[in-house]
């Protein structure tokens, strides 16, 4: 089998990737769009891209990439636990600065603002550049965020485990088939109403999905670039639900009555809830 | 003035800031939470910090950040067009490589995939950064995705010119006033409902808002880390406006009739509507 992860290779995803497919060919590609399209055509069997980080937010290119598809599906979420450890040389002194990737440093931003208000923070491409760059400069005064393993691959010395805690990524396996229930299921969906700046629109979906009973999970607005709105929407329930399937047809009838638009929602996946957010 | 802005220096949000304030005192910070702390406590007058690029979609970070304080508000916004260009060395021969960030590669994923399907993609840890590793390394089949300016100081080549069409960042100034209205304003509030996944809490809100008439630029729901949700909402209207008041008594009390939580909506902010997405 195989597998295309969003890269560069030795990340969180190609350990999460290599965690769900242990004996699969593993293919790292960058950026998102790429692992998508290989999912699309055929390139691949299966595709695994981050959809959220706890602390960082939705990948708005994954949901982007997947609504401008036609065959690939969600068929699969799984969590993956992100720890982020500070490191120095095992001779430093004072860490006046901190090198890590842009992410990296958002997440820490608490750990960072108690810990050391006055470090000079520097980017690096990627948490293990910024651990390497410590040990090949030397600088005493520096340290990296990064992995425990990173930094132990650079010879850093750990000075503080797990920075910012809680810190989960949530990733999605893109496939072509559809998922068989569970009974405990979650869909997401992207609604692209034809109606613009139009008070409303955003409640009459909502008003149908609460009349079906169904809850959502996460809601999110996205210019469509023509001034218009795409809704991202994450609901509890598999797509062949009745209630689903009844809201989905609600849906289309009140954006588009006569059916001329072909696109107002589109099914991304069904997929089994994880749960993922319950052990934080 | 002293203003403070995300670094590091010589990126777009200086340019951008330096264009709204030309003759204050700059601060660069790193992360977004300095810059937010910094006007919270008063250490500098305002601060520049971006909320969303049209294809990154918003930075989290900055709603997170601001939803923390107590004195900071959105005073203003403006939208600033990012130009990506392609550049190589001037006796560059079939381009194998393109150097970036990560966002920019993303928001070039169109280009790349029609001009460079085969690329192999890096990453940078800034766009400028890329292009002066072309030109250090000497490599003739590497290319670099950054601005006009970046490419020519490192002496390299442009091959193209915006090759991520209708690229813009909106970037928010904080202060510690209230804006006065102006009869075309937006608020940004954050809702925080006691209720957790329970069918129709976001159907209750997006229907108080559509009973005042009010239109929503923009919904993102947001885990808080205790199994619970925000709601981050822009609307049309000021918080002065008498519809707009009239929706947030209606929330707080949807959301917590006997005023128990404090928290439950929170303005972020009201200011001057820029009409930023119309000339895209």
């Amino acid at each position: 089998m195989r597998i295309a992860y969003l890269g560069p290779e030795k990340t969180f995803t190609e350990t999460l990737t290599r965690q769900i497919f242990p004996d699969a060919e593993l293919v790292p590609m960058i950026p998102i769009r790429r692992v998508v399209m290989a999912v699309e055509r055929g390139n691949v069997d299966l595709g695994v891209i981050p959809l959220e980080n706890i602390y960082n937010g939705h990948v708005i290119h994954t949901l982007d990439s997947l609504t401008r598809c036609e065959n690939v599906r969600i068929v699969q979420e799984r969590k993956m636990k992100v720890v982020h450890c500070l490191g120095a040389l095992p001779n430093h002194g004072k860490i006046t600065r901190i090198h890590s990737k842009d992410q990296a440093l958002e997440q820490c931003d608490q750990y960072i603002f108690e810990n050391f208000p006055d470090a000079e923070l520097v980017l690096a491409s990627s948490t293990s550049e910024a651990a390497a760059y410590i040990a090949q400069s030397g600088y005493l005064d520096s340290a990296a965020i990064a992995s425990e393993a990173a930094l132990k691959q650079s010879g850093l010395e750990i000075m503080a485990v797990d920075i910012c805690p809680n810190n989960f990524t949530r990733f999605i396996v893109l496939g072509r088939n559809l998922t068989p229930k569970t009974g405990d299921d979650k869909t997401i969906v992207a609604i692209h109403p034809i109606k613009r700046d139009q008070p409303g629109v955003l409640a009459d979906i909502t008003d149908i999905f609460r009349s079906q009973h169904i809850n959502l999970e996460y809601v999110h607005s996205r210019p469509d670039r023509d001034n218009g709105y795409y809704f991202y929407v994450e609901l509890d329930g598999h797509e062949n639900d009745e209630n689903v399937r009844n809201s989905i047809v609600a849906i289309r009838y009140s954006l588009d009555a006569r059916h001329k638009h072909p696109d107002t929602l589109k099914v991304l996946g069904s997929f089994p809830n994880s749960h993922w957010k319950d052990e934080n």
